[in-house]
C-alpha cells in the first residue's frame, strides 16, 4: 500500500543527500503508509503518542503502540517496510510511560549521519536522541509530493464522496421549518453511517444564515424559521481519507435575495471549474473567482476559494491570493465560493473536481439546486 | 475555570522545586484551564501542533492558535492566567509551518532554572529551547492530582453521563432481530445528540457476541439474529471530559445460558461497587472482582475491572492488578465485570460510582436489567 508514496519521497531524499529520517506527523506517516488508525474520539489513550516511521536509504519502519498494532496490517507485507510495535494497553503495568516507546525505538533506529526529522511533530522524548547529530529539519517536505494523488489515493476519494452525497440527499429531504440544525445533522449522519455499514467520522459545518457566525461552525439547537439558509459543509474521514462539499438550503420559500445569491454562487463556483486545468495558477483561480463575486455587487468571502484534499481536509494547492503553485493533473481540487451577510443570510456551494490532462471530472455528484 | 487544579499543582511544583513548566499533554492543558477544543475529527490543521501551558511560579500562559482561540474564552479572565495566541488560518501566509507558534513561545517565555517538561507531548520544535537548561521530565506527575475531582468537573461528568442514559434508552428499543449493529449506534447516537442540542463525539462499543473479538469494537454492519447478545459500551465528551457505562441486549430471547451470565455480571458489579469506599486499595477490588466471576465458573474478563475517569476516558486510579493507589473520597470509579465466549456470546455491565466519605453514589442510572 502506497509504495508510489514512498517512491517519491525516496527520490526527494536522496536529492537533497538525506539518509536517514523520522516521519512523526499523523499526515505523513498515514501518506506513506496507509496506516490510518480511527480518530473520531481524540487521541487513543491506550497508545503512546503517535506513530512514527523511520525511514533509512529507501526502508520504512513504522513503530506504533500494539493499541493500534491492529490498523498496520496492510503495511505488513510491504517489501520495503516493517512494522515494530510497542507495549500499549496492558493491565500489568502502567500505560504510555513513553518508556516501551523509546525501548522501541533505541532498538529500530541506528543513527549514522545526515538525518531528517519532522520537528514539529516529534516529541521532546524522541527528539533528545538527536540533539548531538546532523540534523535537517524536513517539516513541510512532503505536501508538495502529496498534491497528486494515486490510483489508490483516488478510490478512497471517490468512495468517500460518494458518502458525503449520500449525506446531502438525506439533509435535503431533512430541512424544514421547525427543525434544528442538530435534527438535520442527525438525519444526514445517519443516512452516510447506514449506507457505509459502520462507523464515519462527519465534519464540518451545519450554520442557519441568522447566525452571526453564518460561515462555519456545528450544528446546534437552533430552530429553521421560514426562509433560512442553512449552510451544509460535509466532510467524511474513511480510511484516513477526507472527503469535502458544500451546498445550501432554504427552510420554507427562498427570498428573492437568496435566490439571486445562490445563483451567483452556482455561476461563480462554475466559473471556477472552468479554470482548473494542467498549467493554472492557484493565485490566478483566487484571484478571479473573488472578483466575479465582486463584479455581481456581493462582499468577497473571508476564506480561501479552494484547496487540495487528501490525508488532511484542506492541503496543498490552496487556492489562495499569495500561492503560485501550478496545477497538475492527478490533484483533486475543492472549490467553495460563498456570499455571507452575517446575521442574515449566506450561502456556499463546493465541488471537488478531478484535474485531467485535457480536462476535469467532478468528483462530487450532490444535487446544489436551489 | 478550574482554579483548584492548578492550586493542586502549584503546591505540586512547589514541593518540588519546578519554578517554570512547560505543560504540552492536551489531557493536563485541559485539566488545568478547562480548554477543551472538539477533537471528533481529529487534529485541526488549521491550529498548529497541541496548545502549550507555561508555568512560572503559580501563573499560567496558555499559548493556542488563532484558529483555537475561542475555546480558551473562559481561560482568559482567570486571575492567574492569560492567553497568548499565535496565527492559525490566514489566507495570506501558509499555515501551519510552526513558525508562528515558535515567535509566539519566544515572546512569551524567559526561561530562568528548575523547568519541568512534559517531555513526552511537547514536539522537537519546543523542545530543542530547552536543551541547555537544567530539565526535569514531569510527564506523569499531574495525573495522581487528577483522581479527586472537583465540583466543577462532577457538574461536567454528571451531564455526561445523563446524555448517555439517554444513549442506553434508545438502544434497548432499537435492538431487534435483523436490526445491524450500526443502526443500533445510529438511533443512540442520534438520541443523544437530540437531547444534548448540538454534536456529541461517542465512543466506544457497540458489538455482538458471535463477533470473534466480542469484546470490544466499533459498530459494523452485522445483523442481529435471535439470541444475539450486543455489548454497547458508551462514552460522551463534552467540555473536554468524558463519561463512560456499558450494558448488554439480548435479540429476541436471550437463551438460559445468556441469562445465567447476564445475572452473575450484574452481581459482581454489584458486589464491586460494595467494595468502594476510602481506604480500599485499587488493587483489591480487582482481584476480588476477578475471582468472583472465576468462582461462578466462568472465565476471567482479560481487561481491567475498573479505571478513573475525567479530562480522559480511562486515568487513575486504575483498578488492575498491580495497582496499590488508595481510593479516596471524590474519586469517580468506573467498574466493568464482563464474560466472554468468543465467537459465541458475551456479557458486560459497568456503572459509575462517585466515592463519598460516608458511602458511595452512582453517576450512572442506565437500565441494565436483561
Amino acid at each position: 500500500m502506497h509504495a508510489e508514496q514512498r517512491q517519491r519521497t525516496n527520490e526527494l531524499l536522496k536529492q537533497r543527500g538525506i539518509h536517514q529520517a523520522l516521519f512523526a506527523k499523523p499526515d505523513s506517516v498515514k501518506w506513506l503508509t496507509g496506516f490510518a488508525p480511527p480518530t473520531q474520539m481524540g487521541p487513543n489513550f491506550f497508545a503512546s503518542g503517535n506513530p512514527l516511521l523511520w525511514y533509512e536509504d529507501g526502508h520504512y519502519t513504522l513503530i506504533v503502540s500494539s493499541a493500534q498494532e491492529s490498523f498496520a496490517e496492510s503495511f505488513k507485507g510491504e517489501p520495503d517496510g516493517q512494522v515494530v510495535t510497542y507495549l500499549g494497553y496492558t493491565i500489568e503495568q502502567p500505560i504510555g510511560t513513553g518508556k516501551h516507546l523509546v525501548e522501541a525505538f533505541e532498538k529500530t533506529v541506528r543513527t549514522r549521519e545526515k538525518i531528517g526529522i519532522e520537528n514539529e511533530y516529534v516529541s521532546g522524548l524522541i527528539a533528545e536522541r538527536f540533539w548531538m547529530h546532523d540534523v535537517t529539519a524536513v517539516d513541510g517536505w512532503l505536501e508538495p509530493l502529496r498534491m497528486v494523488k494515486t490510483d489508490e489515493e483516488l478510490a478512497k476519494l471517490r468512495r468517500n464522496f460518494a458518502l458525503t452525497d449520500v449525506g446531502y440527499a438525506a439533509a435535503r429531504k431533512a430541512v424544514a421549518v421547525g427543525q434544528r440544525e442538530i435534527d438535520v445533522w442527525n438525519a444526514l449522519h445517519t443516512a452516510i453511517q447506514a449506507a457505509a455499514g459502520c462507523r464515519v467520522p462527519v465534519g464540518n459545518d451545519c450554520v442557519m444564515g441568522r447566525r452571526q457566525q453564518n460561515i462555519g461552525g456545528w450544528p446546534g439547537d437552533y430552530e429553521l424559521a421560514e426562509h433560512d439558509s442553512l449552510v451544509v459543509d460535509l466532510s467524511v474521514v474513511l480510511d484516513g481519507y477526507w472527503s469535502d462539499s458544500c451546498t445550501t438550503y432554504y427552510a420554507g420559500e427562498p427570498m428573492e435575495r437568496q435566490v439571486k445569491m445562490h445563483r451567483t454562487a452556482a455561476e461563480a463556483l462554475e466559473y471556477g471549474i472552468s479554470l482548473l486545468r494542467p498549467g493554472a495558477v492557484a493565485k490566478d483561480i483566487d484571484q478571479k473567482v473573488r472578483q466575479f463575486i465582486a463584479d455581481a455587487g456581493y462582499p468577497v468571502y473571508p476564506h480561501h476559494t479552494g484547496h487540495g484534499v487528501g490525508v488532511s481536509g484542506h492541503e496543498a494547492p490552496r487556492i489562495v491570493p499569495y500561492n503560485d503553485e501550478v496545477l497538475e493533473a492527478g490533484m483533486v481540487i475543492m472549490l467553495e465560493p460563498g456570499i455571507y451577510f452575517p446575521g442574515e443570510t449566506s450561502v456556499r456551494l463546493e465541488d471537488a473536481v478531478l484535474i485531467l490532462s485535457d480536462g476535469v471530472e467532478l468528483l462530487t455528484h450532490h444535487d446544489k439546486r436551489i
